[in-house]
């Protein structure tokens, strides 16, 4: 069965504080209506600090577009390599055994996506697909997830590799001062992460299921205004509120799988802002610790948009580990307003000999019967 | 077995014939030195006609990025609907019945994908699954019908909706004069195109074998510079070389499904340019005309990106229909450089009788018992 190893996690090493983004705030908006309303924003997201990859006065300047889709090729190109390494240490493959890089990342755009340059640089097979996805933002972590899930449903002999690459400080725009950007400028944080889904064994988790949804008429609530000086971040008011629609998609979700949303041994939930956890943790009747994994994202990294949910597993991984069969849920949500769940249970068959009895077609260049 | 059902097109009524492109070239670029080469280059596409979402006049002005993505978002909410419910028509489905929808589109960029508003606004289902892809650039339409194909095998019950938007005239840029810009001034074209990938049953071409390879080190060769007028087209002089190393790939692609490359009853190639398709026919020892299709696409629509290989498929299916069992290619290549593969047959069982011999799950929305 398709299994989400253990996700490896890199942040940059310029660190900012709340009270360094308080500080900031006070100096940007000094003299201005909106100070009061930004700090309050800001003190709320419960973000404690978050990494960048340039120094905090670098990040604050916008040097224009070009310069900075620049400044993320080569911060990516820096960056990703060690946590794909690790990732794929951490599955116990290697890259020639990777069949399709999963590449999510809404914060720079770059044509080839970076997966053409991470085949040519770090020994992925020439044949391996390359599936980027730039627009469905936090969200996209999930949707990575399931897709890979998907991809191995397809292939069970195959190998995915999910890497997310978020760079949210080089989509701050200085001279947005509406609601959601003082928010923004206050949540959102720079992270690389990266997880290979393999098609048989590994030690994590089993992914059974998996599904999307759109809340619908709300596509406009999360979205980019995309102008000369780049992606424009804009946040609907009501957002917060979106939990109160999906958690019943949640219920019903893990339900359709024969399980209590309510009572399931782990979850990875995308910490969108702290609103977003409290609301669900209440709806689905789950205890706040329960969400722990995503609280500390949330608070030591902030909010990574599709790396959360990658991050939040990270840290399950690293503790005491799951019993097997321990069920657990994955939700990433964003813009659409989309969310991507999967249901899985924890499983320790390195050598995939659960896999083993099961009767499957191989991946196509390893077995030209595919079909 | 997953069957590409016949592509709907739909290009827009603005139309420019070679000879208006010649005349414009001569205006813009009088008195430079660069004139000869432009007006030999347009020559050589071949191209006699293309169609564009604005008037000529408009086409040729610059009004920024913002305004440029805008009406991108106007004219594919405009076109799309059309062009996908006769794709659904073609295919026997109903909105409803689709299960994930592939959105492609390297002209314009917005978040959230277009999928959530044709979601939206279309009567497709909430828990349709979104992938949009907009980094594969030409390649993504061969992508998109081999990511369905992937996505039917996992669910065989399942039915993938694909959508190619190119709008490649709001990338014009008036102040680039690079070869590559002046060859693709004259060489792009707009249009939509749509086809349903049917899990199970259609008319159409049974989805068989796919891959996917990137010739290595060649990411330079076609990318986009993003800037703040938006992104800027780049071509590298040695693209139009790049059929001599990729058709020994096809060939060993095919071979590895037990056919001749050489001897396909039809072949659905991506028509980057003229010496793309007559190389290809050289390398492959394939008669020139098997490529008509591809021929007609690039001589009537210019060079459409993605959303080549589906039109080439529609002139496929209105010409007197292949015998069942006939075999084919379908191949598109981009940035990368990628070039994306798939061999099929011929079918023709739109009851899906044949596959009701088969032993599958079903999609998870209709039956909990996915794996």
């Amino acid at each position: 069965m398709p299994t989400l190893c253990k996700p490896s996690v890199g942040v940059p090493e310029h660190v900012v504080t709340m009270e360094e983004t308080l500080d900031f705030a006070r100096t940007l908006h000094a003299g201005k209506e909106q100070l009061p309303l930004a700090l309050r924003l800001i003190e709320n997201t419960g973000v404690r600090k978050r990494h960048i990859v340039q120094p905090i006065e670098q990040a604050l300047r916008h040097p224009g577009f070009e310069e900075r889709n620049r400044i993320y090729e080569v911060e990516s190109k820096k960056r990703c390599p060690e946590v794909i390494e690790q990732a794929l240490a951490n599955a116990g493959v290697a890259a020639r055994d990777i069949d399709a890089i999963i590449y999510v990342s809404c914060t720079g755009f770059l044509m080839p996506s970076l997966t053409a340059w991470l085949i040519n640089t770090m020994g992925f097979r020439s044949d391996t697909r390359q599936i980027p996805i730039a627009q469905l933002g936090c969200a996209a972590g999930g949707a990575a997830i399931n897709r890979a899930h998907d991809f191995c449903t397809a292939y069970p002999g195959g190998n995915v590799l999910i890497v997310s690459c978020e760079l949210c400080s080089l989509c701050y725009q200085p001279d947005d001062d509406g609601v959601g950007s003082l928010l923004s400028d206050g949540l959102f944080g720079d992270a690389v992460a990266a997880a290979v889904v393999r098609g048989r064994g590994g030690v994590g988790i089993a992914l059974e299921r998996n599904a999307s949804y759109l809340i619908p008429n709300t596509e406009d609530w999360i979205s980019y205004a995309v102008r000369a000086t780049g992606f424009h971040f804009q946040l609907d008011r009501r957002v917060p509120g979106t939990m109160e629609p999906l958690a019943p998609v949640l219920r019903q979700f893990t339900s359709d799988h024969g399980w209590d949303v309510g009572k399931l041994d782990f979850y990875l939930i995308h910490a969108g802002g702290p609103r977003i956890l409290d609301d669900l943790a209440k709806f689905l009747d789950v205890d706040r610790e329960m969400f722990r994994h995503s609280w500390a994202t949330l608070t030591e990294y902030g909010n990574i948009a599709s790396a959360v949910v990658l991050d939040a597993a990270r840290r399950l991984f690293d503790e005491e580990p799951p019993q097997p069969g321990a069920s657990g849920i994955v939700a990433g949500f964003g813009p659409g307003i989309t969310a991507e769940m999967a249901v899985g249970s924890w499983s320790d068959d390195p050598l995939g000999v659960l896999d083993l009895t099961r009767d499957d077609a191989s991946i196509p260049h390893r077995d030209p019967e595919l079909v």
